[in-house]
């Protein structure tokens, strides 16, 4: 980006939440002008039609992918249904940068992804490129990509906290268990009973217990942390709430190391990044607390068996967990300040 | 405001949650720096003690009112108890400019006042230099004001709809009916039974009936817009969600008058105003598109009883109604774009 | 039904809020055994396939209406939607008695059923001898009858206060406004967007403002209590919980008439009733106070607007609103006591 | 009980959540009438004054402690804050039988009372009579017992899970982690800020951990279970939710066990169990499905790590985590069916 020239960005997928939320951040970043928008179910349509907050805006009207101009675009983020991605970016110009929110291309190993998403890997050259959008640990792979693929809202949640222990050598690679608890938004718009009010509100289960596709993802990166494979325990949980993702992660200190060296050691971490924060001791992060902002919140608590600790760590799945670390990746591929449109604190209560 | 020099303003009562969402739209705003934060309770601690959403920020520590060092200031909101804040109100040095979110200085006739706040106004001259701070009608007082009296929230939302309609003579001015139904975050911070979430969520009910101090705000500003006394029924109602108010209004049509010149006539009143939207005919606004901005939205409808109709107006209490418009008076005050630091969108979901 | 005999009832549409509803209650009436229940989508299942927090219990499992044996039943329950209910009970053998809660058979005159309905009636001769399930007010027909109509929800809680006011004169049958606010329940299973919990939760709007469907069944009986045509405004909104209907109704009072009075004569009318409770001056009900329950509240208040008054009434949708009405309705149509199996207190928190 | 008596009985602390469940259960049980309510700042009013979804039932007035007549009552159910009980149970005269739903007589070491409950134990004696009320394994004791204490909510959500495992040697008793979730009426109907609905609606949060005191409870029953010393560890977190707990217990399998050996062990031990039920394979237990009823369910699941197993239980805290099973008590303790007035079906949606 040059002088005041903004870049132009696509959102394809528009009518779903992660796509509401780019549009939500974008529309006050002072680099960048929404371009395109795309619902294929809503082509023709204003935004303000699906999303009603949104209808005061002066935005182009969605279109189906088909009738999209490339041409005018600089930036594409990519919203679409896991599965459904891997042809629509291989047939983006090659000009075209692109952040991908779905988990099309975040596994590396693509039997890995072939097993865990039930097909082949549709555009295998591309996932080679693919650069993993994790943007503290990956900002200057990120910086010179074409594709990033943005991780996804447990993986954050859970690698954020546990990837620099790992390569600190400051916890066991063995036995971590990861607790999660998910608002309903993780599961989008799509019209399923299971995400009805009536079915979530005033009341809590697990589910995926053992199977979810997150855990295959952690383990890719916690894995490279630790310099040796991973396998987690990972149980998600749907919450009666909208927003937010709470991780409590169990695991084993290394030998000599203790709670404190946890804590410190985070602390350092992330001591410079602008939206990943480790509370003082004895203070538990609260999702409430990240609603609507960018941020990543972290405790470390001693557990009452010996030898092990307790992490907590929350965001919002619909932020840092999706749309707004698509555009801090953004930020950091186009040369941008990487809190860019970003800093909005959180809404409470 | 000359040049780069930014506004220093207190917050007095800043450990309520019109104190917290000041906090939230002021560090965002680029006229100003907050340079004092009182809560007597609390005093000597961080703001992030009380309100850990706020935690990263860097702001003074709260203090006790007794400590603090007016000299500074440039502006005081003052969002403290009802009936607390006269007196301290006319204790502030003349030089600043305040603007009060209590109720203590709506009122014009100190009379009414006693009757409905339970005791004789305890500074009545200050009373009458206050302004009324809805600012899409009195802006131009508020500008050279020095104390504004920002508007309640029920109150707010019901004058928005009605003001322009009882000036225009296109509604009558006897039987209007205000259905009110508000978010909890109105009752504010206190500890008591009836706020609490058991006895909140999973149900509603009517609460004030015929009794709610905000009935005689609303008919003071209906009745200047009418040019005659005004008497409202105004029901408010509690419910299970944290932020939001929605007014449904019941209105008898002038003679010659139909719901169609409602509409156009609202919508040319708030044509140019940026917080205040008519949507078109058969849209019905949800106080979920306004949570977080700054925004009221008000739909038209024809009722099934000939020559009436219904309004819809929502905003979110915590922003249009508190703390949004207090920011919006400010800049009105002291000179600045009166969107500069609430141009937030609403967050959903 | 004699001696031990238990009456053999089935559910048709068992697999919506109402069927399960209607499983929740009578599995613990002791004069009735569940014989049949039908779910076309779910055939062959048991009903915890479809309602988990009934996999516990004893009963046959779901078949196709198709597929159904009337001959070892008594009675049957219509759970079933719009439209579709009209050629089901009209191939029923004759001996069956029919409790049907859908609103195909609820309005008397088959013209209106077309206007507000969209289509013309399908079984017109059964709609003659269809009695209305209002139980405080039809139950000697209701004790007759082969074929009672289950009233709407916002029906019921709209009726029950009203109707006593409108025979004893105390209210103008002119001008009523009822502001009507449901759970999500109400809604149904079906998987709408707008019953999504992010679409929901944590924020309210109006909704068919003047063109919904219960408005002319309110009118219908409302008409009949005031010996003349009544025409009211109806307002519904949709609220962040699953069970409850809270009304909030404004009259005018009659010449003469004053706010005591109508309490008075509520009190006196369903002094007998068990469902049916007046509230004492100056306490509001509260839809959480009968969660759960096939108890209806009425509060009345003083408007302050004189000649006029507030009358608020609150009931479970799913009970008062629709099963449990349903089930009271069998009681009196087969000779049982009406409360049996109603008695359950209300579940708060 | 002898022929058509009832038993007299009486509950101290009725103005508590767990002191209403209690009488929202016992007014419909067969074989109790409820002759005693005290609420020492409620003294003098009926229970429908502090609970107005109780008003409508015929019960005495509520009387202090002090005030009480112990002489007509059969059985009393302690409901009273931690640590206030243990006094007023001492000076109960030795005729009458007591459920304590505190936490005062759970703990068999007076040494670890004191230590987790800040304070030398007051009835050290009477601690000794007392057994623990966990229905399931210690009915033989209960039902002659003069005093039992009622287990905590966690406690039974994580008891019954694990101890049948311990017993049969087919977990590890080292490395149980309890990751439990509760709704707020575990938090009591107290006016803290920390349960207000702006505090604990759309959020979640860990909270104590590492140091509930649910935890050397839980301890004390895994101990007896596995025959030696166990420790656990256990992190409660507040769920935006009024009824339920989940707990999802992360466990090591025994050498030579599997996944299978668990659920089935667990279904044979919880066979001829009214309230304790194992889910088939891959079924997900939800709190919502044991809203308002004394059901307990259990999943259980393989982990992705080897030799490793996730258990799920959820139940109503103050169901079976509190009122339910204390009534389970009386049962048991005064020769009536264990089921005898808890045989509701849960509510839902």
């Amino acid at each position: 980006m040059t002088g005041t020239t903004k870049l132009k960005v696509g959102i394809l997928g528009a009518s779903g939440y992660t796509g509401a939320e780019l549009v939500r951040l974008l529309v006050r970043h002072p680099g960048v002008e929404i371009a395109l928008l795309t619902a294929d179910r809503h082509a023709g349509k204003p935004i303000g039609d699906v999303f009603p907050h949104l209808a005061r805006l002066t935005l182009p009207d969605m279109v189906s992918i088909d009738d999209a101009d490339w041409s005018k675009l600089d930036f594409v983020f990519c919203a679409l249904p896991h599965a459904t991605t891997q042809k629509v970016i291989a047939s983006l110009p090659d000009s075209l940068k692109v952040c991908d929110l779905s988990a099309d291309f975040r596994l590396r190993d693509t039997a890995t992804y072939a097993q865990w998403y039930g097909g082949e890997h549709q555009a295998p050259e591309l996932q080679k490129l693919a650069v993993y959008g994790l943007t503290e640990f990956y900002r200057d792979d990120i910086a010179g990509a074409r594709l990033v693929a943005n991780p996804g809202c447990y993986t954050t949640t859970s690698e954020l906290p546990l990837m620099p222990l790992l390569e600190a050598g400051l916890i066991s690679h063995e036995g971590i268990i990861i607790d999660a608890k998910s608002g309903v938004s993780g599961a989008g718009r799509a019209e399923k009973q299971g995400s009805l009010h009536t079915e979530v509100s005033e009341g809590i289960h697990a589910y995926a217990v053992g199977t979810h596709r997150h855990a295959p993802e952690i383990e890719q990166e916690l894995g490279v942390a630790a310099g040796k494979p991973v396998t987690v325990t990972f149980t998600p949980h749907l919450m009666p709430m909208n927003r937010g993702i709470l991780a409590t992660i169990y695991v084993s200190l290394a030998a000599g190391a203790n709670v404190d060296d946890l804590r410190v050691a985070l602390a350092a971490r992330y001591d410079r990044e602008p939206f990943v924060h480790v509370l003082p001791a004895g203070r538990s992060p609260a999702t409430r607390d990240v609603r609507g902002s960018n941020h990543c919140l972290i405790g470390v608590f001693p557990d009452r068996a010996p030898g092990r600790a307790i992490i907590v760590s929350v965001l919002d799945n619909l932020v840092k967990g999706a749309s707004g670390q698509a555009i801090q990746n953004m930020n950091a591929m186009c040369g941008l300040p990487e809190v860019m449109g970003l800093e909005q604190e959180a809404l409470f209560p």
